[in-house]
């Protein structure tokens, strides 16, 4: 994918939890932590993002924050 | 780590780039792709962040995006 | 707290609104305005953020805009 | 300012440095922490911010985290 | 409008959903497609924006990927 | 593009600035003002990015505020 996005991990979508305007998906991914995203209601339908389905979750370099203790 | 935001990932800082202002972090995870962060110069010189440590990757849920093929 | 986000401001939890997926919190900080902020409804449950606690508002430096007049 | 982004905060402009493409920009608001912004160095100077002068910090709510010890 | 945000696109509001917190705003601006916004319904109506209205569409430029094929 | 970001944009790389770690990319679109894009100079050179190519600007909805008069 030429995306400029530096982060894309595939995973499996394994929840969804739809509002009325947003959505969140939880992908789970081969590491301990699954991956929460918020997308829009509109996204997971007209991509058609099924519990079950392989997705890639795809983050820009510049949203990533580091916590060290 | 009571942080509102959805997804923390451990991994080991593994190459900084520092610019004037920008550093780029990247992360390897217990996952396929490493992870990487841009975050300012001040934070990873006040964290401390060197190459071989520890580090917690943090990203909010509404940054996330999905994609599938 | 040891994370990359260069700012965090100390604040009172004044009112919390669920939709289904998102929940926007107002934290009364000491200075003229509120911060308002959206998060997961998730969040807002596991952290356990009630109108009248204490809470840190965090913003990422990259996330933020400068208006001049 | 007829802008959706909920949080906006009046301040001066306290420290600039430039990068060749981001600025780091250190707000000092009504409060005890500073805010600090990473904008595009032509932000900057399009808009002329210099050290002294008053700006309004703006960030979009669903940039907002909120952290709870 | 003197925001550090580099990308402002002049639109007419041509679809409006509310959720409880979150509202998305369809805007139709001069090029092929339409813009999406997910903002808070708070915004949207003390803005009071309205489907036919003419609003700007404003994007950090740190929000703004590029897909190449 | 499977992707769920709503927003995406055909248009023209016009100018392409490198710093260290950041990278800003004009892009002309086929609307009056041209989008500014902030990358990482590592995404601008492993998808070689060059003036005068066609690429695709994706914006997440979140994103996207709206400015009103």
């Amino acid at each position: 994918m030429g995306l400029s996005a530096r982060n894309k991990i595939k995973g499996v979508a394994k929840e969804i939890k739809k509002g009325e305007v947003a959505a969140l998906v939880k992908i789970e991914c081969s590491m301990p932590a699954d991956i929460t995203a918020v997308i829009t209601k509109e996204a997971v339908e007209e991509l058609g993002i099924k519990v079950g389905e392989e997705v890639t979750v795809v983050i820009k370099a510049t949203e990533v924050m580091i916590y060290k203790e």
